[in-house]
């Protein structure tokens, strides 16, 4: 019924929302030194949003945003010892230990011995193939795609090079945006991972009425039984 | 003869070491405003090569390598608005043109029509693909291959992936470090590009006698004849 399963990565099958959202409250602490207020400091989505078209998506993405906004918000009056603090931050967020969501590991194991895998995961080529060599997880997957945009038609490019037809294809991921609209609209299959977190700049809405092959669980020891349920495994 | 010829894209295909070269030029001119001597200024090897193991290759790590250099070499008395002037070279250099070494098109014309081509390139994915688009050569090519690290094993699994033997396989490119020496280690042909520039990290010395498969020539409109000499292409 489905001739691949693919997943997206960062905070499908581990952990990853959380190191950004703890440097961003490491990097508040430091620019509260200068008096400044949380309010203001909150226009960081934008800097990160509009720095997008130069850096992509990604850590290092992160930290040059992080310290572009340093130096705006404090009106250059940030020290150096601050910003190579910051600096000292991305480096912590780009090695830190992959820790796999409950239940990833058995998951991967069944479904790996019904369906080839596929990984797809966007932001810096480097930092994701280091995830994906301390994730342990290499041997269950047939293919890692990392890309920079998670679109339509780079999901259409991925389905061509692996001759894979989109109706036979299901994408399992915790991000609307990136992981479920784009293979909806190609005709594909997405299971969505509600209750994982996701980064608020991914948080695109869905169409009102449910659309068709679209199926959600809370989380991972979900997925299994909701495959078999649609129809899509045999139980 | 060969079932697939591979480039590599950066000082082979397109400019790309002057870029950098510019970028730390106006780099060291920031810096010696703040009385710093150039010799102390070419460290700045040093922390780009110790920094590869964060950042991975490309310009963004060359950007935070600026940065961490900029505010130990003055002892932290870089301005914060010099710091973003670096960022902004940065950017500068994430978004130039794409400029092609002349000849380029056409050999990819003649060469495209004899077997296909695959571009394997190292650095960031985004600013890669990016450069990719703008090249406007995706035509010429039936795979591209952006990858975090040259050497055999990389070049192992994209042979392997695309079931290609490796003495069918040749590789051009500029350095012999990233684009030669994994190649031949791996029995496969290589061609250097030897007048392209070439970063200082990439210059691996040749063994002392020539390699099997090594070919040479000066630049870009010498390729096709040296195929051919070689007995690699039919005349």
């Amino acid at each position: 019924m489905i001739d691949w399963i693919a997943f997206d990565a960062d905070d499908t099958l581990w952990r990853n929302e959380e190191y950004y959202l703890e440097g961003r409250e490491q990097f508040f602490k430091i620019l509260t030194k200068y008096g400044l207020d949380p309010e203001d400091i909150h226009q960081f989505d934008r800097f990160e949003v509009e720095n997008i078209q130069y850096f992509g998506y990604g850590a290092m993405s992160f930290i040059l945003s992080m310290i572009e906004l340093a130096i705006e918000i404090t009106e250059e009056r940030i020290r150096p010892g601050d910003i190579q603090q910051i600096i000292q931050l991305g480096k912590k967020m780009l090695t830190h230990e992959v820790i796999l969501f409950q239940g990833v590991g058995s998951l991967l194991e069944t479904l790996s011995s019904v369906c080839p895998l596929m990984l797809i995961t966007k932001g810096d080529l480097f930092h994701q193939q280091r995830k994906f060599k301390a994730s342990g997880l290499g041997g269950y997957f047939k293919a890692l795609e990392v890309v920079s945009e998670k679109n339509p038609e780079v999901y259409a490019e991925i389905l061509q090079r692996h001759g894979i037809q989109p109706d036979r294809f299901l994408m399992i991921g915790n991000s609307l945006r990136s992981d479920i609209l784009p293979v909806l609209e190609l005709g594909g299959w997405a299971l969505h991972l509600v209750a994982h977190p996701t980064w608020s700049h991914e948080d695109d809405p869905l169409a009102e009425s449910t659309p068709d092959r679209y199926l959600e669980v809370e989380s991972i020891p979900g997925v299994h039984a909701c495959l078999i349920g649609a129809g899509l495994l045999q139980g």
